[in-house]
């Protein structure tokens, strides 16, 4: 049995931190917008987890994923009170301490003004050494994404969090991932061994299959990704060719 | 710094197996849905993670997660086809063979009779002694939900996945789970401090506090889950007291 595996090409893991997820509170929507835009930059992502704001967990999985993928996006947990404990766990995972840094600390100060608590610099400590990226073009007057390793500590808040990663983007984009389409008025059990011979065929694509209960006229829609648009067409043709009249349409 | 604990009482881990997720093909369901649907029956959700399509990554996250929490439930990769792997991973996970089962062979020839394949028997290979779990109450006539020690091994589509889950609700409705909400108009720097006090004040309830932009009366929104409704109440009132005219109301 063959599986489908990695195209070559960065990878990426995303890190949703927040009870509130969990607890169904609150709709996920950072996780969601995350695989769509890296997705776009040619960047796959390999897995999501979504966990409690516990800063051992959180650690864990930072420690275990920064060594598997490129790039790691963390979601939540950055701001001042008792359940933001991302930052430490980060910290935690690369045995590194926390360190209050001034320019945060500055920039703190200006957003708050009068208005700022003692409790609001805890969002200046970061981990020892960690990189400030101030976006594209850089703008040293707002708030930086936090990054340690390869690890990008971005905030829960929806709004923000997608402000933060457009600062991102120059740094993240990769070669363009291609995509087609078939879809089989046949169902998966007849498919099945047309679609093993494919995918050991082209090892260089991998191919998806996905059975629709409402679809009008067509019972499975299959996918061809790739790196290289002539090795996926020309997988789509071998398709096409094999499964014959259980074709509706390609797309 | 105090985090939030998981409350007493059943918890459930969630596995989406399944490329067209972490692609961004196919807009994630099942597990939104599970969320919603196990905290109205008292499990609390500590973790979710979305896999790709590999038997021995599916296996891992089976593998830890199964000693971990008390209940597991994957979504998706149980058809006839390459990237179905999800019941050969579940197996490797506690070390045991598939075996095809009868009972899930009869349904199959029923149900597709001389459309049906070889290739679609391949959904009775299970793992040696299953559970078959027919509904509340039963009926054999449909297909079941597959369970191996604590894990539920439901189908990705949304449609499916639903139904199959209607059929466990009466082996895991557990006590609830109370929740109430308090909006405060001041930040989360001001009111930190009492936050931590509260927290460690009442253990047996968890606090979240969510900052909100885009609030018209408030800034922060701040949560209290616990499975004694007196001392949710209790750590309310004990918060309305001490943030005092930083209560915008309570929910």
């Amino acid at each position: 049995m063959s599986s489908p595996v990695a195209l070559p090409g960065p990878t990426a893991a995303i890190l949703i931190i927040g009870e509130e997820i969990l607890s169904g509170k609150v709709e996920e929507e950072n996780a969601r917008f995350l695989v769509q835009e890296l997705r776009g930059l040619g960047v796959q992502v390999r897995r999501i987890e979504v966990l409690p704001d516990i800063e051992s967990e959180i650690a864990s999985s930072v420690r275990t994923l920064s060594v598997r993928f490129d790039h790691i996006f963390t979601s939540g947990g950055v701001g001042p009170t008792h359940d933001d404990v991302t930052l430490p766990a980060v910290a935690g995972a690369f045995d590194m301490r926390l360190e209050r840094r001034p320019e945060l600390e500055a920039l703190i100060q200006k957003a708050l003004g009068a208005e700022m608590h003692e409790r609001d610099l805890r969002m200046a400590e970061i981990p020892e050494g960690a990189r400030l990226l101030y976006g594209d073009p850089p703008d040293p007057t707002r708030w930086p994404v936090v990054a340690v390793h390869n690890v990008f500590v971005l905030p829960g808040v929806p709004q923000i969090f997608r402000r933060k990663f457009d600062g991102l983007r120059s740094l993240l984009q990769a070669g363009p991932i291609f995509t087609r389409a078939l879809y089989s008025r046949e169902g998966e059990g007849p498919i099945a061994a047309v679609l093993d011979a494919v995918v050991a065929e082209f090892p260089g694509v991998t191919v998806g299959s996905y059975p629709r209960l409402d679809a009008p006229d067509h019972k499975v829609k299959i996918t061809i990704d790739g790196r290289d648009l002539a090795l996926v067409e020309q997988a789509l043709a071998r398709l096409c060719e094999r499964l014959g009249p259980a074709v509706v349409r390609t797309g």
